[in-house]
């Protein structure tokens, strides 16, 4: 079979590989159908953060299950599913808590899992972790495209939302106008959010922000985004989502939450300035930091009912679409800032 | 009138001074009858921390109301009253909502309204800032001793629990076994804690935690007391109480809190290892960040009525009594680790 795989900073290509195979009565085998581009997968693209090279990349697969093993019992061969972007049991202490993330039984897509930029994955535990599109939608592309981000943005600009708290009528700042944060804004405004800011660097993005709910957007990079937002929300917000992972972000998103709010932050923390927080900017005016690796297998029905049912769309995200021969050019549209988040379908 | 005052590193002394003036009408003269040093005092005493020689020091007053400006309605000459370490109007938003730490007409015991280590502070706001003790009570020493760590610690302690999210049946861990910390296990058992596992490095102090209702007690200093806790506690607890503020406690803290738990943290973050945060340990398993300099003005009353009703009663963390003149030597002692924390009375 064909896959995407890591040669190094800049260097990705498709190319024949071992087709995945079933070795746990629990796996199923997915024919991948439709992925995605990650602004996450782009820290190794650039040479951000280190990943072993003639490994397969991608963690955001949707497809149609080949193969299950005699344990499986959820899905069965010819249904349309996706997983979120970790694997887990279901199951297990944490799993039963929400935080799928933790699960005891975790893997990821990678190694003999095969990398979901792919055409296959290897899903263990496939009853934890694959979700069923109902027939109805099954062959529904437009369906699917709005399903799709449900594998990691949209479940995790929902954990943003969450995790700082925000509920009907909260004033709330979105920072970050990637595809994380735009998602964020959907969320928000999903919880019912009455303020909504969104504070980029894109006006095009921002734009976007406009159109999924955002009540105001601040455009930064003059360094003055903090000095506004506090202008438009009168001094802070109880809320604040932090979507982007950087040590500049974060201080942004401090900066600008009420005493005694709440920062929800799902942004990796990455690059050398992001190694360290500076903890006394919370601890003066007591602002909780919540939030982490987004969970995203457990809003995956709640969050599909509303895109099935037509009350969230998150499609838009996808700015660019290429078939599994066109990643390589997803990627460096991505890293080039031309793409917001590149649509793979095979 | 005379007071302590910093003069440098090791070196503080008790000097005539000038005595403190009502200068607006909702200040009160309070004339200091007990105070405290406090951990935090250690940090400039020790050099670890900047403070302006010549300053008046301490900040954990308590004494007979002197005189009062006119506006002043709560409170009279004659009244036995204690203050939390931070001054506050007990009107604005923050103080509405229980953040008395970032009140918005805020103060300190310092400058012209001296240091609780003094013969007299003036009380800015008195009517927010300084809390009755009932007449029954206002002379009874031993009452009065086991009301004063309301100033702070007490206080202290326990927003680390409420920080943690510590409630009936919780299992919880206490990182820290000085006054703070003490405090922390004290008040974590009025929150109905099953179980409380207090982690220090000093024995005398953690048998004194054994008597305030910890259920398990690890003394590091090995590097071995996470291991140590995750043994007792099956693998973390959901709610740490970081009662230090050293990087080492809050990565001790991380490390024994259970997946999507709550480390409450209450520890000023002092010392250069303390500037950053390992965020990532955080991130990775949801571990919620909460607290910060405690509102202890807020937790006044709650626990006032426990301590008085005798259910609660930190006066066993005063192990040494010295008077006025004795301060320095008081010092002396807690920086040389003879004394938990030191009584002063005037």
């Amino acid at each position: 079979m064909r896959a995407a795989v890591f040669h190094g900073p800049g260097d990705v290509r498709v190319e024949e590989v071992p087709k995945p195979e079933l070795t746990e009565p629990t796996d199923a085998l997915v024919r991948v159908t439709h992925t995605a581009i990650c602004g996450s997968d782009l820290w190794f693209y650039n040479g951000d953060s280190d990943r072993e090279q003639g490994s397969r990349v991608g963690h955001e697969p949707m497809g149609i299950v080949e193969e299950v093993g005699e344990d499986v019992r959820r899905v069965e061969p010819g249904d349309r599913v996706f997983a979120p972007f970790v694997i887990s049991c279901g199951q297990c202490e944490f799993c039963r808590k929400g935080l799928h993330t933790s699960c005891v039984n975790g893997d990821s897509w990678s190694g003999e899992n095969g990398g979901a930029q792919g055409e296959y994955v290897r899903t263990p535990h496939a009853d934890g972790t694959l979700v069923r599109v109902p027939d109805r939608y099954a062959d529904d592309e437009d369906a699917l495209e709005s399903v799709l981000p449900l594998t990691d943005v949209m479940g995790t600009g929902h954990h943003a939302a969450v995790s700082a708290g925000v509920e009907p009528g909260s004033t709330c700042v979105v920072v970050g106008d990637g595809a994380v944060g735009l998602c964020g804004v959907l969320a928000a405004r999903r919880l019912g959010a009455r303020r909504i800011v969104a504070v980029g660097h894109h006006e095009d993005r921002l734009a976007l922000a406009d159109e999924f709910g955002a009540t105001d957007t601040v455009l930064g990079g003059e360094g003055d985004e903090v000095e506004q937002v506090l202008d438009v929300t009168d001094g802070g917000a109880d809320h604040v989502m932090e979507c982007v992972g950087a040590a500049s972000s974060m201080d942004t998103a401090v900066s600008v939450c009420r005493p005694g709010g709440t920062v929800g932050y799902v942004g990796v923390p990455h690059g050398v300035d992001a190694a360290g927080l500076e903890l006394y900017d919370f601890f003066g005016d007591n602002v909780t930091l919540r939030g982490g690796v987004a969970p995203v297998r457990a809003y995956a029905e709640e969050l599909l009912a509303d895109v099935l049912g037509g009350t969230l769309d998150p499609a838009p995200i996808f700015t660019k679409t290429v078939d599994l021969d066109g990643v390589p050019e997803g990627y460096r549209a991505m890293a080039d800032r031309e793409a917001l988040k590149v649509l793979v379908t095979l």
